[in-house]
């Protein structure tokens, strides 16, 4: 009989000891064991999302850990679950893949959910007839509360015998009723929190009585149809007097799906979920409440609104509980949202140094701030850190080439999504290509290829000088591609470069450089400091937030705090339009060149 | 030709000039002309409500005046239109029409409306590329709101290039945006106030740009199909599922189409109402949030709740704007609702004096109050008053004898409803018959028929001892009604001597009278006192306040300090619960008995 290893599994409140063959994965064990730990790669090593803190025969840190992990999170006992083999006895803390961005930033030691939403089991005062207080004062009584809203009424009038009820609340307002003596099991509250990319939507729920995020799920944002960017489906709703309404529809059938399809998987009934908070783009936010966000598709590009906002399931439509609260965080201008919003909530800017945030998707965001002062600008980096306008370019999808170095001896290492046969080159994959090229002296600090460094593998394509990436595989990095990629990464590095002008700050005042979005999640950092797309000096300090989006958002939930943080980030903030700065393309073209190696 | 007579008409704001032919009837004229004035009777002089105040030659004052108004309304030139015929020119302001209430207490002449709905025309900002503050951001900043309205948001979108605004908002809220441009004529604000009464439900559509009520509609409850009192609407809900859903659907499915009838009459949008405030009993109010009143139904009497409530028409299913707030009163207790805190709203009971006010409907509710204590009681007097019960009562319908009267000389003079055949008796009605008899010695001071005093109009009826009410007619007064009514006035009574004994203050301490409901309205304050239904030391001071509820409502529109006088009114008012008093049957049966002559 094989070796059987104790694996003790703890989660916040819950423990729970497995026993296990030996060689057994720890992420398929995990999920044998109903823990529906996040892992959208699939336990492939390349999302870096089913993280556990392990203590034990856990084997050696693998490649693929040291990609995705810091050195402050290994030295933490922080692991990839899929990345180990039960070799020994375990113990295994789950609570790093819910608190992925706390922990991050090495504080999930003390983070204790604090929700917005509450419960409490309450035992009403018998009535008299000589003291005939009716029911709903009797239970303000005893719980503070001042509101209630109508459904929570019309359950203690259903309820209006018992005097065991177990209430759910917010603030100052009861808005569900319970029956007491049903048990605090049976009501157990949950949050949404929800991120709206203008590509995909991502929704995790959230049980609120013990913080932990029961699950996630991801799904394209089905406006796509009315066109793949923001700009396309402004003009939609230009164009159609019915376009607003249509776009609002759309979104949110596909939300109430999401959410009936997450509650059903974990057999949970969608009028549970008391809470929302939703991440999103401008625009987004605006199509999600059927406002026209036309302003912001011309300059001088005036969003409607970028206050947050709170307003029922009900009046929003979202199927929730209907008096369930729908937040929309808010946003700092038309091209800096409430997803960049909820990115700095995940990260820390309420410090006295400063910190650097790029959010890199078709454009970056950029915020640089600390507990006093930000700035904020985006920068129009166009879509080819997402494939676009690249020969060879592609999403980061089975196929791509997402990672790749040329060893000392020239010997050529690449990284292909799903181990496939390659068949393009994406964003992350796009940065170390051409940072291995400018090391080599392929390229030049100029970004032109430079003949006669490539053996041979310098070729023409489309007419173009193209360097052939793999030898003996059709895909090839075009001068066009470096061009391409010189004006994108220039935006962005010149935006940084004038926000520490605004700041008057200079790189070595930054004390850490959290990288958001999804490429900024799968970049390669040191690829991208020999580019100069970040500052070399801030290489070390490099925080991965992963989808800081959604982080941010279901922080919002967990955290009552989190509100009035987010209310002074907003107030703190300046916005720099770069299109408005003279000094724009003076900055713009320096950072196109590559530094100095 | 005729002589033309110049009336000048004035309406708070507006004024106009109408050249009329001599005898011409006021009310008519004024109805002619495009005047509104509320006249539930149809000018027939019997419902006291289309008050103006008249300077000219109005000819003297009716009869029917002298019933409906009082001395101190006479003396400031109030009358009734329909009672006078048009002889000389006349100046006729008709704001006392529309501020009945306020103006018996003489408070017109100082009346401003202040209502919570307030319009204001803003211009906003041009943005800049350099400083592209939102759009919102900007209105908030001109105006000093601090939330919106999804819908307004939607508007602001849609009005993005204009800078010219028209914005709507109540308190700290925006609730409505449209093109100043288009003129402040187009988006005039109206408010709603409700009084559900268990038989009828009276709407009153208010211009809130001037305050003027532009119309009123009545209808009668349609859930009256589920019973006709509550305890029967109650067990409905009780015996049936989906009884608390049917009775509200049914009551909203009414109102709905009251509001649509009332703002189609006047040529309004419903979705110009913004506001709307609900009166009514504590039962009509559980009712119309779908919330079971089980509990009002048997002792300990305790209602659901008795806070009052704000909601949106989008969430109560009320067809006004859907983010239009709807704001239900504040009840004091299952039987004390808020149609009696309206009626304190329109009463005045922020004086040092004590005052009394007494609305007699199936139940009697009672408050004796001043501005730093009140108590408040419900006396379970049935429904005499409303004419069951008494063998040939009915309600204050057509051909109902309302009046009746014993000259010195033995000649009888009676009031009928439409001067029609008489077919029985109401309320009113009732008071005065049983006055009348008892002032001639024909009933004792303990109710007993007294043999031989009736010249020959005592008979037998259906085995009763009984008055014949009119020579000829077959209509009689039996021992048996007699009865009825001593119980029904004892219990009223018996309150009222039980709130003064709570207050320690006698008779003399009470400064004025008001009395409300239908009833109150229409009976003979006279006549009740010699019964010793009111006490006779405050027929002096008695002040109709008509339908103090729907008055009171109509106030909480336009005046945005009641809120807290209610406020203020709730928490100072202690319920005393008739049934739980030991000293209740002795009062009562006290009560019973009619005073000395």
């Amino acid at each position: 009989m094989a070796a059987k290893w104790v694996v003790k599994i703890r989660f916040q409140n819950r423990a729970e000891t497995i026993l296990c063959p030996s060689g057994a994965n720890l992420l398929e064990l995990l999920h044998q064991h109903g823990h529906s730990v996040y892992s959208p790669c699939g336990g492939k090593g390349r999302c870096g999302k089913c993280l556990a803190r392990v203590r034990g025969r856990a084997g050696t840190v693998t490649a693929s850990e040291r990609k995705h992990l810091t050195q402050a999170q290994i030295d933490d006992g922080i692991r990839l679950a899929c990345q180990i083999q039960v070799t020994g006895d375990l113990e295994v803390d789950l609570s790093p893949a819910q608190q992925l961005v706390i922990l991050a930033d090495g504080l999930a030691g003390d983070f204790q959910p604090d929700p917005h939403i509450r419960q409490e089991e309450i035992r009403l005062e018998q009535p008299r007839i000589d003291r005939q207080h009716d029911c709903w004062s009797r239970l303000q009584q005893q719980l503070g509360c001042r509101e209630a809203a109508p459904e929570a009424l019309r359950r203690l009038g259903e309820l209006s015998r018992k005097l065991d009820l177990l209430v759910t609340y917010k603030g100052d307002k009861v808005i569900a009723v319970d029956d007491g003596e049903a048990g605090k099991e049976k009501a157990v509250p949950y949050s949404i929190a929800v991120d709206i990319g203008t590509t995909t939507v991502v929704l995790y729920l959230i049980n609120l009585a013990n913080g932990v995020q029961v699950g996630a799920y991801a799904f394209a944002n089905p406006q796509s149809r009315y066109g793949a960017d923001v700009i396309s489906r402004i003009d939609y709703t230009i164009n159609h007097a019915e376009g607003c309404r249509e776009l609002k529809q759309t979104l949110l059938k596909a939300l109430n799906e999401g959410i009936r399809h997450l509650a059903s998987r974990h057999g949970i009934d969608p009028a549970r979920i008391y809470h929302a908070a939703v991440a999103g783009n401008t625009v987004m936010l605006h199509m999600l409440l059927g406002v026209s966000a036309a302003g912001i598709a011309n300059a001088p590009y005036v969003p409607v609104f970028t206050d947050g906002l709170e307003l029922s399931g009900r009046e929003l439509g979202l199927e929730i509980y209907p008096e369930g609260l729908v937040e929309l965080l808010p946003s700092v201008s038309g091209y800096v949202g409430a997803d960049i919003i909820a990115d700095l909530l995940a990260a820390d800017f309420e410090s006295e140094k400063w910190r650097l945030l790029v959010d890199i998707g078709t454009n970056g965001e950029i915020v640089l701030g600390n507990r006093e002062r930000a700035f904020a600008c985006s920068a129009a980096a166009g879509p080819a850190f997402e494939g676009a306008n690249i020969t060879f370019g592609m999403i980061g999808a089975p196929g791509a080439i997402a990672g790749y170095q040329v060893e000392a001896n020239g010997e050529i290492s690449c990284q292909i999504i799903a181990n496939q046969e390659p068949k393009g080159i994406c964003g992350s994959g796009l940065v170390d290509i051409i940072a291995a090229l400018y090391s080599q002296g392929i390229i030049s600090s100029t970004g032109a290829f430079q003949e006669g460094r490539a053996e041979g593998r310098l070729a023409e394509y489309l007419g173009q000088r193209a360097y052939r990436v793999i030898p003996g595989k059709e895909i090839f990095l075009t001068q066009k591609d470096v061009r391409e990629y010189q004006l994108a990464a220039g935006a962005i590095a010149a935006g940084i470069r004038i926000l520490m002008k605004e700041a008057a700050i200079r790189e070595t005042d930054i004390d850490r450089l959290y990288l958001a979005g999804g490429f900024g999640n799968y970049i390669n950092p040191e690829s991208a400091a020999v580019l100069g797309l970040i500052p070399k000096t801030l290489l070390k300090k490099v925080v991965k937030l992963g989808n800081g989006a959604g982080a941010g958002a279901k922080q919002y939930l967990l955290d009552r705090g989190a509100k009035a943080r987010i209310a002074g980030l907003k107030q703190r903030i300046t916005y720099i339009e770069l299109s408005a700065r003279a000094d724009f393309q003076e900055h713009f073209m320096e950072a196109m060149f590559f530094p100095e190696l």
